[in-house]
């Protein structure tokens, strides 16, 4: 009975791995869809959202069926618990990717980003999948060291998408208010997804060590 | 002792109706100081936002002490996962509030809104607090009909947001750039805040039907 218990909680775990993994791949997608203009792409992942949607639907049914059959406590219950919160943020992740794939479609044939932001717009979609990526492993390792140093890769995060409002305010800005618009879009989309990753992490952080992340950050000198 | 135990699980939704009290006062507040370019009142908005993180921080504490020790099943069980997600939503309805007061005092003194667009932001400012404070009521009566009639009036919220869309992408606009990355951010703001009171909502129609809300409303004549 514990077995066929255990196994069901492990793989409630590998749903979250393959949520972290289908949305990591979404963004990098999006972002090609976004920088190209190439609409096949942005409607694959539009349509690959759904995915995303039904094994956050599956994996709240079975977490809940988990905890009326098997009534779990102490660290197993706060397993069940957090993953409910963890694929709430991969589920918004996905959206976000979608999101970024309409902008993409929305302005095709033309770019939505312009010349001058492609770098920084190509170095927060590929930050956006590597801070995924971090939070996929740190899902299986449960490796508290790693899953803070999410928390400080998302400062990059942070600061590029500054860059873009600096950008934008400039008085140099020539590309239209219509630009300016999907630019302001995009932005914030990344650094939403970012913010989503990070959660994820520091919620492993909470079932790793039993505090919330930003207890353990404050003391450390990582942080500085 | 099963006493007891209600009164713990309606602690826990007089928390969210709290929760919900808290964030759509604050959307109302920050929609004035914004309208205003009331710096005072926007601060009090970004320091109020403490106490909802607080009341969600303390409300998950006590759904995952009660599922520990109570191990409740069927719709108990419910309500509680349940209450989980929507103080998720409540706790981020409350940063979006905030980040609207946060617009207000990033350009005081001057008013981050053109005055041909104060009459939208106002009624998306307004829609706002109404649909939060329904989303309240349907927390504390479970009536299925005025969840779903949320959905429907956050339609207008979307109408509000395309128009504001439409203003900014029309040749006419002539408030530079600055304004309008804070026009597009603030919409995003209100349609996002609107989609948290919709997802309580939709979350009560779980808890009182078992099923999902999109699940009813497309069987539905009401969605036409």
């Amino acid at each position: 009975m514990r077995t066929a218990y255990h196994e069901e909680l492990e793989s409630i775990t590998d749903s979250l791995v393959d949520m972290a993994h289908l949305v990591g791949s979404a963004i990098g997608r999006a972002t090609t869809a976004l920088l190209d203009a190439d609409l096949q792409l942005a409607e694959s992942v539009i349509a690959a959202d759904e995915k995303v949607d039904d094994l956050q639907r599956d994996l709240e049914n079975r977490a809940i069926a988990l905890l009326a059959r098997q009534q779990p406590v102490a660290t197993d219950l706060r397993i069940v618990v957090t993953s409910l919160r963890m694929s709430a943020d991969l589920e918004r992740s996905g959206d976000l990717a979608q999101h970024v794939a309409k902008l993409a479609r929305r302005r095709y044939p033309e770019r939505a980003v312009p010349r001058d932001l492609r770098r920084t717009i190509l170095e927060m979609g590929q930050l956006a999948q590597r801070l995924m990526a971090q939070a996929a492993e740190v899902l299986i390792t449960h490796d508290v060291e790693a899953a803070l140093q999410l928390e400080q890769d998302d400062d990059r995060m942070d600061e590029l998408h500054r860059l873009i409002f600096q950008h934008l305010l400039d008085d140099q800005w020539h590309h239209g208010v219509e630009t300016a618009v999907d630019t302001t879009l995009a932005g914030r989309y990344y650094e939403r997804f970012a913010d989503h990753a990070v959660s994820v992490a520091r919620h492993v952080v909470y079932l790793a060590t039993g505090e919330h992340a930003d207890e353990l950050t404050t003391d450390s000198p990582a942080t500085v």
